[in-house]
């Protein structure tokens, strides 16, 4: 097979003609197609063309948040090493995770929860809003459940993409119960990667 | 929906269960088992069933580079983010990835080429085996395919899983083409969650 000729700079935009073109008729709503777009482009995987669950107003939340300075808090270094740190930080935030702090770890253990759990009640005491990006752990969006419904924490957003087979698709339709904004890929899909993608996607979307 | 009650500790084993279960009367080959569920693990995807490619004795080619103190390079943060180091390095390797190293771009800049293409002439030049996992960059797949031609790279082993539309298919071809000790994610998928990991999958192995 033949190597396509082509500069850097134009992979990434000759990518999305290529999934434009798979797409085919397949009709994307205008307000969420950079994010599905991009959540394909990272995985291959023409199920987020459908599995993408969106709360009203959603995107437009998290590009306001991120230009207030919100902090980015994800369940694992994958998810925070994938999401680009430029622009968040122009505007004052940080990427944060805290799956590998010692004290989550000490208190995960003393306690028999997982340690993606007690790292979402570590982010619940951060002094600003909170965007959750979660791409593995259903424990880390139990977690906002309980924390929610307790009082103990009102998130900016949060991106509920976790992937896997334990409590999974009821960690999301928890989340989507809870009402608060949100982007979740209902069933098993999701993964670190999703969780940046779909970061990535709405912050390239804010005007400079 | 009801939450299954697990303990932190038997989420991954139990997940694992029900991969097979899913599975059903699909027969996998027992070299290559682990590997497999553990990027169906990692993506809910179970085309991963069927698409990854294994030259004759890789797995243990890997395991007895990684014993022998090889470096594991990648070709992006995200993808070195998800490998385990604690085997790697208790061998005395390591997990490295030059794709944001400053010599790295400036030098993909005069040559109008990728960073990832450049990032593995880095690689090339260190002093010990190298192990390449490669998720994301179809380039850097032909960075390397370009150094063993010329002599330049006698690569430890080579997982080849870029994710994508561009040149990505025939990257792969190319890799197989080459005769290295290679695993391979046939077609458009793969991803930096699968390098991560089928280089987990093969590590924890390792009888310690």
């Amino acid at each position: 097979m033949k190597i396509e000729n082509i500069r850097p700079g134009e992979i990434e935009s000759r990518s999305f003609e290529i999934i434009t073109e798979l797409l085919g008729d397949k009709k994307l709503d205008p307000r969420y197609e950079s994010v599905i777009k991009r959540c394909i482009h990272t995985s291959a995987d023409f199920d987020y063309a459908d599995n993408l669950y969106f709360t009203d107003g959603v995107i437009e939340t998290i590009q306001e948040a991120i230009k207030s300075g919100a902090y980015i808090v994800t369940d694992t270094q994958m998810a925070r090493a994938g999401i680009n740190k430029r622009r968040i930080e122009k505007y004052g935030g940080q990427v944060l995770c805290f799956i590998g702090d010692d004290d989550v770890a000490a208190e995960a253990k003393a306690r028999g929860v997982t340690r993606s759990f007690v790292s979402m009640e570590k982010a619940s005491r951060l002094d600003r809003p909170v965007i959750f990006a979660i791409g593995n752990a259903p424990t880390a969006l139990l977690s906002i459940y309980d924390l929610v419904k307790a009082g103990k924490l009102s998130p900016a957003a949060v991106v509920g993409v976790p992937v896997g087979f334990v409590n999974v698709v009821e960690s999301k339709e928890r989340l989507i119960e809870l009402g608060v904004p949100a982007i979740v890929a209902k069933g098993r899909k999701g993964g670190s990667n999703i969780a940046a993608a779909i970061i990535n996607a709405i912050q390239y979307k804010i005007e400079e």
